[in-house]
């Protein structure tokens, strides 16, 4: 039996999640008023950009100048995602950027061509080779990514022996080399989940590497997002990835784009956790302040919903 | 321990709940349509409107009209809300409206002299004085609804004893007249809930009325509306009032109206029940049609997830 987290670690993605799907590509300032103003809201860790193609996510091209507009508040790491050693080695010029090691495995086939053009065991392939870049530069590797961890557009049901064999590969890999083994995130990619699956998958996660922590990252496609969220809780996760105001892109174009849209809204699950009496670090009220932010910079209502109904502390 | 139902009853109120709370009254012809697209998805009780006064609820005030426009189908059960007998009785002047007793008791005072200008002792003594009614009309006492059961606005958090004494004076009223038990509603009018109280106060209900049927009406106003329907579904609940598309008024004025806004959607719980295993006797592809067509006669997003994403059966 597992029990309820004392204290979940959110994982700020919306500046990243929220504007990469985006064909617009939003004022630097605005942008880097959004980063502020989640810097003070207690969360650690904010994603702010990603180093990859300006070609193939132009609204990224930018990052470096946006990392450069942020004002840097101590004890936050600025995070960025990258595909490949290009990516790295353009993150770790760039000042303020909070650099770690991450391996990211794919569960598909179809997904791992799609989103960088070659074969699922050529990717774990690359995986390895990135490895002596971060001894290299000397960051720990902190973190494996399992992708499409709960189903997938392109091949359908994931099986969960699809998703412990990623675990296996990351664990073994880890001890070939004396590396302690990095967190395991898995990541509902395109919106699959329900709350059932996420028990049985975290279940089986932690019978093939006991010892790793397990968080998640979860886009709420579906509408299952908060259910998914809860379910995790019970099986004690304490370690999500989420997006501000529910960012993600636009659900008009989930359907038809396959970097399925709409993660986990980050202040309406701190609400949730709140409301259980979890400690999460973040002052919901200026999450919340956050939220109205981004909804000003994108014009449009966002997904969040405690951003338009306001908390119930004003009610107590 | 409980475990998931095998079915879950769905009853769709968002021709009531949807439209009662806009300024606007929408044409009669796109409503009655909205009707007409509910009754074809299987759903076997639908809220049409509300016998309320047309002063106080504007949009409502040509309910008898409405029922008149609609195509009735064969096993559906169309609904009306009133709040008093001159309501009942407009009711049961009205063709095809499904007209069944139903108790309302309000566990706050403040929410029950806002709603009706009267306290909830004086409240309950009227809900008294329509059982003769129901009696006369021929019509049995079907139901019980436990408003504000998880929170008030007005008066802040409601203890889990205000629901357990609302559910015994309903006890006590059918023991003493010698009438089954109806099955009781659990309403989460103004989005407080949170999963685990969900838990702690349907226990309390099952420990105070073992026998009766637990259903629940919750909102969705501040994000935790599919995490607490997943809560109810751990503890065996089978019955849900829901909206489709997560009709149920604007966002935007939540906060700032008693009527707290935004209803569980429909079509997003239908399909973490088939996700689950369970069935509900509605097709969730029809239910998004009518959610499409719900936005299509609002002319605005609605909040419900699936009905923008897709289902997942094009992927399988």
């Amino acid at each position: 039996m597992y029990t309820l987290p004392k204290f979940v670690e959110f994982r700020e993605e919306g500046p990243r999640e929220g504007f990469q799907i985006e064909s617009k590509t939003y004022p630097l300032k605005e942008r880097a008023r959004l980063v502020d103003a989640l810097s003070e809201t207690g969360v650690k860790r904010i994603q702010v950009g990603s180093f990859v193609s300006p070609r193939a996510v132009p609204s990224m091209a930018d990052a470096e100048a946006l990392f450069a507009a942020i004002t840097p508040r101590r004890g936050v790491q600025y995070t960025a995602v990258w595909l490949n050693e290009q990516g790295f080695r353009r993150a770790a010029k760039t000042p303020r950027v909070y650099l770690y090691g991450k391996m990211v495995v794919y569960t598909t086939d179809a997904f791992a061509r799609k989103n960088n053009n070659c074969s699922a065991a050529e990717l774990k392939k690359r995986q390895l080779d990135m490895l002596p870049l971060f001894d290299e530069m000397g960051v720990p590797l902190e973190e494996a990514y399992i992708l499409t961890a709960f189903g997938c557009n392109f091949e359908g049901p994931v099986p969960v022996e699809a998703v412990t064999d990623g675990v296996r590969f990351v664990a073994d890999t880890c001890t070939e080399r004396g590396k302690p083994l990095p967190q395991i995130v898995l990541a509902d990619t395109m919106g699959w989940a329900n709350p059932e699956q996420i028990k049985r998958v975290i279940h089986a996660v932690r019978e093939t590497v006991p010892e790793a922590r397990v968080g998640l990252h979860l886009h709420d496609t579906r509408g299952l997002g908060p259910a998914n969220f809860y379910a995790a809780l019970q099986m004690g996760v304490d370690l999500f990835d989420s997006c501000v105001g529910g960012l993600g892109g636009c659900p008009f174009a989930a359907f038809k784009d396959p970097r399925a849209a709409g993660n986990i809204c980050t202040e309406d699950m701190v609400f949730l956790c709140e409301e259980l009496g979890i400690e999460t670090g973040i002052d919901l009220e200026k999450m919340i302040e956050a939220a109205r932010i981004a909804e000003q910079i994108f014009q449009r209502p966002l997904p969040g919903k405690i951003m338009h109904s306001g908390s119930l502390k004003a009610f107590r």
